[in-house]
C-alpha cells in the first residue's frame, strides 16, 4: 500500500495534537505504520529556523516569517513526510500548509481570492505535496478556550484576543468550504472520546477509499 | 534627490567587494551620502539566518536554501535598503536577486526561460525593489583567477571548478544580454584603477540621468 498523509489543523486550544497522538495509537492498534509529526521541525535546520522564526526578541516582518516558516516546511517534506509517504507508512502532521494560509494570509487581512501567491509559495516549498486529508478540528472559540480553562473565557483572552481566536476559525472554516473534498471539518466541541470518535470515522473511510 | 540602488555582482575573485568600496570612496569625496551593504546579512535576524545557509554541516536542499537567503533579504529591503533609499542616499550592495537567479537558478540546470518562479519569489522577497542599476563585474574565469592566484590557475581549481565558474559567467551574462538597460556589464580583467574608472563612468553617467 502506498502511504497516506493526514494533517491536523486548528486553533490552539482545539485538542488537535492530543487527538493525533489517538489518532495513531489507534491506527497501530490496527496494525498500521504510523509516523507522527508537526511543524515546523523534524530536521535539525528546521529546528534552527525554528528558533529564529518564534524568537520574541526578533522582530520579524510578515514577508521574512512567510519565508522562514516554509524553509522550515521544505526541509520536513523532503526530509520526513516524502520517505515516510513512499515507505507506506500513515503520516500524521500537527499543522501544515493550511496554517500558512491562515495564520499568515487570512488573519493578516488576505481575502479567500488573495492567498495566490501564498499558494504558490505552499507549492513550491512543499514541492507539490498536498496532504490526503486535512482534518479541521473547529469549534466556536469561547468553547474551546473555555475547555482550556475550567474557569471559562478569564480576562487573559479580552476582547482582542477572541477577535483574534474568530479570524482563526473564519479562515479555516473559509479553506474547508472551498475545498470540502480534502478538509473535513470535525466538530471538536465535544469531549475527547467524541471528538476521537469524529477523526477515526474520517481517517478510517479515507483509508477505505485508498485500498479499494 | 530621491536615493539611488546600485547592486554589484560577479563571481567570487571578480572584484566586486573592492570595487564597490573604491566607489562608495569616490561618491563620499563628490559628497554623495553613500550607505555600503552586502548580502546575505544586514540585520540580526539577517545574520543568523547567514549562519544556517552556510553552515557546512547543515546539508541543506535547493529550494530551503533559496527561501532562507530570500528570508534574509526580505529583512534587508525593508531594514536597511529601503529606509536608506528614501532618506536619498546611495546604496551600494553587494550582491542581490540576480545572484540568486544565477547561484540557485541558471548554475543548477534551469535555462533563463525557466527562472521565472525564482523571479517571483525574489520580487516577492524584495517587495518588488529592483536595483536601479547593477554593474556586472565579468571577466574570463582563467583571468580573473589567475588574477587572485599569483600563481595562475592552481589545481586548487581542478577542471569542475572551472567549470562551474564558466556557468556562473554565462549565467550573469545571460541576464545582463536579458536587461541591458539595467545590468552593466563591466570588465574586470583590468588592473584596479581601470576597472574603477570603468564602474565609476556607469555611476556617474546614471547620478546625471536620475539628477536630470
Amino acid at each position: 500500500m502506498k502511504g497516506v498523509f493526514i494533517s491536523f489543523e486548528g486553533p490552539d486550544g482545539s485538542g488537535k495534537t492530543t487527538q493525533l497522538k489517538k489518532a495513531a495509537a489507534a491506527l497501530r492498534e490496527q496494525g498500521y505504520d504510523v509516523l507522527e509529526s508537526r511543524e515546523p521541525g523534524g530536521t535539525v535546520l528546521a529546528e534552527k529556523v525554528r528558533s529564529i522564526v518564534l524568537d520574541p526578541d526578533l522582530p520579524i516582518n510578515n514577508i521574512t516569517e512567510v519565508l522562514l516558516y516554509l524553509a522550515a516546511r521544505s526541509e520536513h517534506v523532503e526530509k520526513v513526510l516524502v520517505p515516510a509517504v513512499k515507505a507506506g507508512k500513515i503520516v500524521l502532521c500537527d499543522r501544515f500548509s493550511d496554517s500558512t494560509l491562515v495564520y499568515q494570509g487570512l488573519t493578516r487581512g488576505l481575502k479567500i481570492e488573495e492567498l495566490t501567491k501564498l499558494r504558490q509559495l505552499n507549492e513550491f516549498a512543499s514541492n507539490g505535496l498536498v496532504p490526503d486529508m486535512t482534518l479541521l478540528l473547529d469549534g466556536a472559540p469561547e468553547v474551546l478556550l473555555g475547555r482550556r480553562d475550567a474557569r471559562g473565557v478569564s480576562d487573559r483572552y479580552e476582547n482582542k484576543g477572541l477577535d483574534f481566536q474568530h479570524a482563526i476559525r473564519n479562515g479555516f472554516v473559509a479553506l474547508a468550504q472551498a475545498e470540502p473534498e480534502r478538509i473535513k471539518i470535525v466538530n471538536a466541541e465535544g469531549d475527547e472520546a467524541e471528538v476521537q470518535a469524529l477523526v477515526m470515522q474520517e481517517i478510517n473511510s479515507l483509508l477505505k477509499k485508498v485500498k479499494a
